[in-house]
């Protein structure tokens, strides 16, 4: 059956419009260095005309996610709303291309495709302004048993709870798939997010997640402490799988009574260090999903990572495991 | 006057869509290696549906060349056709963001913005399949002494003949713009293109073209001899400006009995040599529109073609010449 694949990814499905920009730019349109910000149609249009020529390619935190699931050669399929426009065209053919069954139709109407205008500092820090178009337009009409189908592993993103049927479709979405045998992965997305959704995400973690996929930051958020060394006592009462990334401190896996702790790889040069917990959770799934003992998930996990962040773009290349 | 621009561009307006292929995947489309094909809009989905996933940034060859002058600070002006579609947009707002004046607006009807298909293959060598779209729409009624103005310097590209009204339309270009006393130039494009039109391509030099920008294929194709070595003394009968690239072996001027041969320059590694002839173009085009002498625009656009063959991506980058 087609719809049985390891890993289901439900999220804002956005292309991403790059550009490097001076700090004084980023001083202009207000925007902290590294923040996300949610912006409107208009602004969208605003930013765009200060920004200098761009590349677009395909993006979305859980999206570079699924496509990096699928080019290390698992199943994956996909679940996002995009218009039937050229970027959503271009959104699609990246997806399909990597072999990710695309589940939903692009919409006929509505609010066009969303961008992300992600605007790379001297640094190479990115600060992103997202006008989240057709995402919003996600619905609970768009999660039925069809779409959800029979998936392993269904990874949830934490910037779904910022749509409006965001929280209903994503309660929907659980249900299914739980019934249908599926483990629940949710990405907390940013710690601007959690602190959007900190109820939503605990409820959720507390109720129907089994596996968390965060960083540092967003678990300190989550738990509203303020270091991650507080965290972890307080991942005593939880019996959900925490796989907690901490950028060159490695990561940390919590699993009920076990306690991973992985260092990160030397690292030549960070070429552009976006992607990095993106493509640390593909891979991280890709291990899980192949029936690996949790410690080398993790190692496989940061070894993608450190492969990632050594060039330039988010998402994992094909071919990658052959140097593993 | 704000018509009064320094370079005026009328090309084809063209989005690149970047994807790496094996050289089995050449073989399966029937494209030779380093070749530009000529694709109908079913072909192109065929072709895309084919690739993996891509990047999109604005190209075009003479295109490339206007955004390469307007990012080393000369005042530039571009005249071609896309759609009011999302690759419309961004091909507009990446001339517009380096301060092109876009003289079209888009068209409200008619073919969807032109796209090639990058395909990059494992020695980086690029064969594109172009599907000229809008393009093929730039008509007669879209030049006239507004569009035109009273450029220091037109640069017409040699792919505008393979549209349909391109012969019409150029012809009436080149009128318009001697009337107004610009000097006119022509980018030969491709060898492949001359082939295609090189009757068209020799009147137009013998009667109006000042300046002729061609690599050694080129040439040795509009003069249909074997070796740049008999293009030479060809070259006596014409009083025509020609700059002529010979990718390691530099670049030869001759103007009347004046002949510069300029070395290349020393290359550490070449990352990707796509747009180092319109990169040459624009710099040689700048040197002269700002009154340099010959042997030094010769100078320029051998560096300048050289930084960019180091870089990834066809375009200059603004600040280049910080580093002359």
């Amino acid at each position: 059956m087609s719809s049985s694949v390891q890993l289901l990814g439900i999220s804002n499905a956005i292309v991403d419009i790059l550009a490097h920009v001076d700090e004084e730019f980023l001083d202009r349109i207000g925007a902290p260095r590294g923040s996300m910000t949610l912006i409107d149609e208009k602004r969208a249009r605003e930013i765009y005309a200060m920004m200098g020529p761009a590349t677009e390619m395909s993006g979305g935190s859980v999206a570079n996610t699924i496509a990096g699931f699928a080019n290390m050669g698992g199943s994956a399929a996909y679940i996002g709303n995009v218009r039937d426009d050229q970027l959503g065209e271009i959104f699609n053919h990246d997806m399909r291309s990597l072999g990710v069954d695309v589940r939903l139709a692009p919409a006929g109407e509505g609010s066009p495709t969303a961008r992300c205008h992600v605007l790379i500092d001297q640094d190479g820090q990115r600060t992103m302004q997202t006008y989240l178009g057709a995402c919003t337009e996600l619905g609970l009409a768009d999660i039925t048993e069809t779409t959800i189908g029979q998936p392993q592993i269904t990874l949830l993103e934490g910037y779904v709870w910022d749509i409006p049927e965001g929280p209903q479709l994503l309660a929907e979405a659980m249900r299914i798939a739980q019934a249908g045998g599926s483990k629940i992965a949710l990405s907390l997305s940013d710690s601007y997010c959690v602190q959007r959704h900190r109820e939503e995400f605990m409820a959720a973690v507390r109720s129907s997640v089994d596996i968390v996929c965060a960083d540092e930051d967003e678990m300190t958020e989550l738990f509203q402490v303020e270091s991650f060394e507080q965290v972890l006592p307080l991942l005593d009462g939880f019996d959900n799988l925490f796989a907690m990334t901490r950028s060159e401190k490695g990561s940390v896996i919590v699993h009920g009574d076990e306690t991973f702790v992985q260092a990160a790889e030397p690292v030549k040069k960070v070429i552009d260090s976006t992607g990095a917990g993106d493509a640390y959770t593909a891979a991280f799934l890709f291990g899980l999903a192949n029936d690996k003992p949790l410690d080398e998930c993790a190692r496989l996990g940061t070894w993608v990572a450190t492969q990632v962040i050594q060039q330039v773009g988010a998402r994992i290349e094909k071919g990658i495991l052959d140097n593993y």
